[in-house]
């Protein structure tokens, strides 16, 4: 799929050359390694930037910006290329900032709960380098995504039900504004009223605003006991019921997950789970060893009546551990399901008293369209997602596919929900922001836009047009 | 004490006409409302508005503000004037909006745990119509101050170390912008990555960029069981420590509030409760009853180990009512120990594991100044107000209590902390904010308000000179 088309701005040669000097070889103008900066998971066609940029320190960052914001190019912030919305094409030309190398742990503060990490480290290692501090990081948006750019999407996933969404997780920035400059927003305190509220501006900008360098972040306490169980129920519907009750009596639930009968037949191909094909909940407990029995007690006793079967445990790590990997996996085990397919992927959100409706409705859409598709849902927030696996070359299906992920966002925009509960914009979602937000708050953030990047150089043509 | 000053700016007898003509006696031009309206609760003499409207519906707010944005003149918003930094002010003249008569329920929907409300109700006016639902608002600032003004300052208090802030409890807003139009931010949806986050930039913006007129709010379920107790310490110190042992091991506590022996005399006086002299924890617990009883076993060994006494229980709703009615109380029953003074209040804010040294230096310097001082904390946050009690006909008092906030303050920041956890900037942290942001970051919310507010009339020259 093409993506919207604007004006390049070419990169001069005179600035090309200086980041040459500058950088040497991780100035990269080389075709495979710009592609691979040029996309991201989404369904669009690659647009390669002209030039990538491996940046090792802020400094280093602000210096290209400062190149890039005297030529009046586009910068575009690159972690580890697990955006799913097209945040990270080219569209406008430009150079793509690498920061996968900046990834450091820079401060652990074990005693506050805090961390500070460059924003090229991943979850998965900031979880490893913390381990001996009993303290771990539970925002898990799926893939191992680099902390810079979960916070660029405001990204959240699994655990989000009890520990928030990068929005609640991220103490304070080191931020390389549009002219070049570092700032720093937030302190280490737990809570501020000192001003505007930079940070959570910047959670969330998609790298419209400014790069973000360092990332400081919440820690928690390791639970004292984890338990994971699935539950199978005879529908998508009788799940997702008792999801909504598990959330209305206040359970603090750690993880609620919902998987239907075609991502379980994925994970199991992929993973060799020898799991039942049924609509089920993947569910973890966080807590002192009573509180988790008494909280798995009390969900096995709502999934009774909603006909769900007996608990299934993963008692060992290990055994959890193989669960959420197959979880995390699903998005690949789904894609090798129909070779040579390009997935799309919805990303809505509703308040939870509506999800059975949206996905009711959803799956009954899915099913008269007889395009694979499966269903994950990280239920307990009310969000879910609908993929589908569509021919690319069958122009046809791609677009009865887009036809229903319009359907599926104006149904939940209808229910009072989001078009995008953890994906972000992007450049896919542009259209129903403006139906969600309406034209005045959207000018709004145009206007913020315009304030803080007056030549339109960060991430250009993402979230709305200029 | 003078607040800083700067040019008024006259509201023009045309305009008033037609405030006059619209609102009738709902425009109000009578000393003893201007001067009510142009206070809080902070150490400065009022600076009273021009003018007061009350106005009882967003369109209502809108046409005042497309008034003032027509003649270039400020627009204040009031909600019960509870502020303690001096927010109300008119310094540069103006049009007070007072929003009180906005007092309505306007949706709860209890089955998706949120509500929304006009920004002139009241936090317990909001827990009391929403008692049937057996949800509540946590978030609990000690005054009975509106929502609005809640999400202007950001506000939190005594349940944030469980629940959070208004920075985390309001999902969306109403907002009359600088031109008066009308824009809703958030959906109710309890997550979403769609844009910026224009919400969490107009929660702690306080009235500089828009007139929130209404707040959607998440709500909790009512805890199966709540329990409260007090714990004495031989030390300030003491308390402290306990207190930082608790939030390190991530005990889910509700509620832990320090008193120093010179606020419980206070309370002691003013409410007659009998409360040893000591220093004090006053700690709530909300869970399951074995879920409570195991958090507070915990604390209570916690607290041993720095020679807290056995926890003395308030059993009863009644008995907890009592209690946390005299913590609410402390800011009158301390003015009170001091008649014709007026109070200064610190609001710092820093990592936990600091907290033991920001509040012992604090009140070593308190004692060595023998200004009659005391000391409450949200300390489970590291948020704590050391208060002086001063003479306001005695500038070289007022002059030395000034000086030691900044001591504070500077001490706070030295920490890693915030010069301000919730109160927020107002007048009177102006300088301080520059100090904890620096230059650029301030830059940046000046270049925003002036994007959001051409002609500066948003209750101008609070949070930073532009």
């Amino acid at each position: 799929m093409n993506a919207p088309s604007d004006l390049p701005r070419t990169l001069p040669p005179p600035m090309l050359d200086r980041l040459r000097q500058r950088f040497g070889e991780r100035c990269s103008t080389a075709a495979a390694v710009r592609e691979q900066h040029g996309r991201g998971e989404s369904v669009y066609d690659a647009r390669p930037p002209e030039a990538v940029v491996f940046c090792e320190s802020t400094d280093e960052v602000a210096a290209v910006v400062r190149e890039a914001a005297a030529h009046a190019v586009p910068v575009i912030p690159f972690g580890v290329g697990s955006s799913l919305e097209g945040h990270l094409l080219a569209v406008q030309g430009g150079v793509s900032i690498d920061l996968s190398r900046m990834n450091r742990i820079v401060r652990v503060n074990a005693e506050d709960l805090t961390v500070t990490v460059e924003a090229g480290v991943t979850r998965e290692q900031l979880n490893r380098e913390i381990k001996d501090t009993g303290l771990f990081f539970p925002i898990d948006p799926g893939a191992n995504a680099s902390l810079g750019g979960m916070a660029a999407t405001r990204a959240s996933g699994t655990n989000a039900v009890r520990y928030g969404t990068m929005k609640d997780n991220v103490l304070g920035l080191t931020v390389v504004t549009a002219d070049g400059e570092v700032i720093r927003t937030g302190t280490r305190a737990r809570k501020s009223s000192a001003g505007y509220d930079l940070t959570r501006l910047f959670v969330g900008s998609e790298g419209t605003l400014g790069v973000m360098t360092e990332v400081t972040l919440k820690l928690y306490p390791l639970p004292e006991a984890v338990s994971a169980a699935v539950c199978f129920f005879p529908t998508i519907d009788a799940a997702v019921r008792t999801t909504i009750e598990i959330i209305q009596l206040g359970v603090p639930i750690a993880r609620c997950e919902l998987l239907d009968a075609n991502a379980i037949r994925a994970v199991n191909r992929h993973s060799q789970l020898g799991l039942r094909e049924a609509p089920m909940l993947l569910m973890e407990f966080h807590g002192s060893e009573a509180g988790v029995a008494e909280q798995a007690e009390t969900v096995q006793s709502l999934a009774k009546e909603h006909g769900g079967a007996d608990f299934e445990w993963a008692r060992t790590p290990e055994a959890r551990t193989r669960l959420w990997k197959a979880r995390h996996e699903s998005y690949f085990a789904a894609l090798q399901m129909r070779p040579g397919c390009r997935c799309q992927s919805s990303d809505t959100c509703v308040p939870i008293s509506r999800l059975a409706e949206a996905i009711d409705e959803s799956v009954a859409d899915a099913e008269a369209s007889r395009i694979p598709y499966w269903i994950v849902g990280h239920v307990g927030d009310g969000n879910f997602h609908l993929s589908y696996l569509m021919d690319p070359s069958d122009a046809a299906e791609c677009a009865q596919v887009e036809a229903l992920n319009v359907q599926m966002v104006q149904r939940a925009l209808r229910l009072e929900g989001t078009c995008t509960g953890e994906h972000g914009i992007g450049l896919h979602k542009m259209p129903y922001l403006l139906d969600e937000a309406g034209p005045g708050a959207v000018a709004m953030m145009r206007n913020i836009k315009r304030a803080l990047d007056p030549h339109n150089i960060m991430n250009p043509g993402k979230i709305f047009a200029l």
